[in-house]
């Protein structure tokens, strides 16, 4: 292997950036690009297109991912890097893209420095990752691991009503051909992220190589007592849901303060009825959101979230109802993949490390199998699923270029 | 005067709030009676009726309130009783209604025993009292009052858009003639109503004379922090507006159980934004109804909630903002209406106790113009707006003997 490092510079990534950060922006900022719309079909378009100047293979898929290929000389087994390119609504232009163009960029810059691959590099920009159009989660992983429920495509619906069957079949993509999209020969999954939070910033360090990606619960809470009238009921004689639940929504909070980082628990959905000004609420409901990268850590969190719930409710004469509404086990990153991002960074002198996910990604879906690893780069106050989501392009192309650095030590 | 004391039989209360209570029933309960409504006038036509058939003259004012009137044989001045006979949403047979039941038994009692008064006497059943359909509030006090603002009927829309001076004029009301509805003839205002509280009930007390209605100010508290992803950011990093406001919900609480009875506060309507269970609350407004019928308690008490509110953002590096929306003062009851009252309750043999008014009624209009008081009778369990509601026939009769008792001592 040649001593030379692959280098990707800042110029590039702000260009690459720029220019698919202006499809599907809205008057007044943030990005709307969500699944088979037009603006994601555009973006789709301009990424194979920009694939192809690299002097990449260029193909679509069954399900829409866009992918740029690299011919491995010695074999057909495939080291993959990519993430998605839909958005949240109003979202911004590093989220999901930053992954595909600094795959593009790192292909480009490998293949300019040191040629082919020994095995196939490639660089996928995913259809679907966000749920914003169809709940359909992780839709591009998911058709090339073959984890796509065959209801799925009739059953899912958008805001109008269109189904995903026909959002694909309007622009000439074949609903039954989904299966033909899964793929076997891939051998290692690289995505590079923006962290989505703060902490690489806040010790200005340019690199994060992923521990694990959270385990997810979502709880839903509701808690239940007795509307009355606001000026004729004495306090004393109350059962006010609200104040059990802002009491309950504390307690989260102080319990996974105790537990420190990394855990962390939002209570972010509310609804408060009847509602009324002046009267006392009946019944609120509310979500809870509990992260943590073990297992048996989120349990017993879980566990203790539900008994300060139903103590809280017992002592103010209320009644609560907790319901899982969404699991999601953590998905520990492998170590040897690992081990190569924290080498190619050095090569770099790029400062890195280890730091866990709390934001769901691809790669928990490419995790269970095939080694697995991603790289975050810092985002600006954590800012994020917001129009004002930035990533210097300075550390974009740090980050690119330490992504170039472990394909390079798969591929080459 | 005669030794004889007027009575209202339990079967006669019954009778009058079981037929009333049909008109406006929704299907599985619940009254839905607004002002102008189908329900409304039919509502209107059969206590006319039931007023002609009590031997009263009747008469309708320009607004819709019905009158049914026993003249006095030595003076024009009026001693008027009544209540409203609008209702909330999906409300019960209690509510204002049984002010008009309880005056139009009472004076058909009274003329039964004891003739024609000095003074007149006059039952009123007011159109409006709940702003269920308009923004009215108190429309039907007003209008006797003179002190709707002339812009109200063309500016007051209900949900359908509908000005209050189209719904007036759909059932042949001219609404420039509400001028006319203006009375100088009442010296002073009785009100029987329940109480909407589980204050009497708990106590076994069949009367509630009014002291005073209570003070009221609505605040709207507005917080806001910055809205974060909710797996990305760690705890220590948040400014969660959500964990403020339930901090501050909780501490308004406290401050009115440390005042004591009657200080009630209720934070009854919530908005939290985005509202995305994965987000972190960037911003949450909810409402502070807080009541207290001495004025400088109310002051003392609003002051402390925004010290409160302050103190719990500037610690938590949240933003607060508070704004008053409605500001209602206290009202006093007369008291020597109030001893009339007091010594009618000893003649009929019923427990009574003085008892401040948390909620809003009629009276509060009357009470800075005529000597004004009110008689509570108990409400089972304390429920009230909803359909629910109950107070015996038995308790219904006790009150509407006391009310008889103090018209008597009022006008005869």
């Amino acid at each position: 292997m040649s001593e030379s490092l692959p280098e990707v510079s800042p110029h590039r990534m702000a260009e690459l950036v720029t220019e698919l950060g202006r499809v599907g922006e809205q008057p007044g900022g943030g990005l709307i690009r969500f699944v088979y719309d037009d603006a994601w079909r555009t973006a789709g378009g301009l990424l194979a297109h920009w694939m192809a100047e690299a002097g990449l293979e260029v193909r679509t898929d069954a399900v829409g991912n866009v992918f740029g290929r690299l011919a491995g000389t010695e074999s057909e087994a495939t080291v993959l890097t990519g993430s998605h390119f839909d958005t949240v609504p109003m979202g911004g232009r590093y989220d999901g893209a930053l992954g595909v163009l600094s795959g593009l960029a790192a292909l480009e810059a490998l293949s300019k420095t040191f040629g082919r691959p020994k095995k196939s590099l490639e660089v996928v920009a995913l259809c679907e990752e966000e749920s914003s159009r169809f709940p359909a989660n992780f839709f591009g992983s998911r058709a090339m691991l073959g984890t796509i429920a065959d209801d799925e495509p009739e059953t899912l619906h958008d805001a109008d009503g269109m189904t995903l069957a026909d959002a694909m079949t309007r622009i000439g993509l074949d609903p039954r051909a989904i299966g033909s999209a899964r793929r076997n020969d891939v051998e290692a999954f690289v995505e590079l992220h923006i962290e989505q939070g703060r902490v690489l910033q806040d010790e200005g360090t340019r690199i994060g190589i992923v521990t694990a990606i959270t385990g997810l619960r979502w709880l839903d809470v509701t808690v239940s007592g007795r509307a009355d009238h606001a000026g004729a009921t004495p306090m004393d004689l109350r059962r006010d849901a609200m104040q059990g639940a802002a009491e309950m929504t504390q307690a989260v909070t102080a319990l996974v303060e105790a537990e420190g980082r990394p855990a962390v628990a939002t209570c972010g959905a509310w609804q408060v009825l009847p509602g009324g000004v002046n009267i006392v609420p009946e019944q609120v409901t509310f979500s809870i959101d509990l992260r943590h990268p073990d297992e048996a850590t989120l349990d017993r969190l879980a566990g203790r979230i539900r008994q300060e719930c139903a103590r809280i409710a017992t002592r103010r004469q209320l009644a609560v109802a907790l319901n899982d509404t969404k699991l999601v086990p953590p998905a520990p990153m492998d170590e040897s993949v690992r081990a190569l991002i924290e080498k190619a960074a050095a090569e770099q002198g790029a400062s890195a490390r280890p730091i866990p996910s709390g934001a769901g990604h691809d790669s928990q879906m490419w995790a269970p199998h095939v080694p697995t690893a991603m790289i975050f780069v810092p985002s600006v106050d954590g800012r994020s699923h917001c129009p004002e989501e930035y990533t210097a392009p300075e550390d974009c192309a740090v980050g690119a270029s330490v992504l170039a650095g472990t394909l390079r030590e798969l591929a080459y």
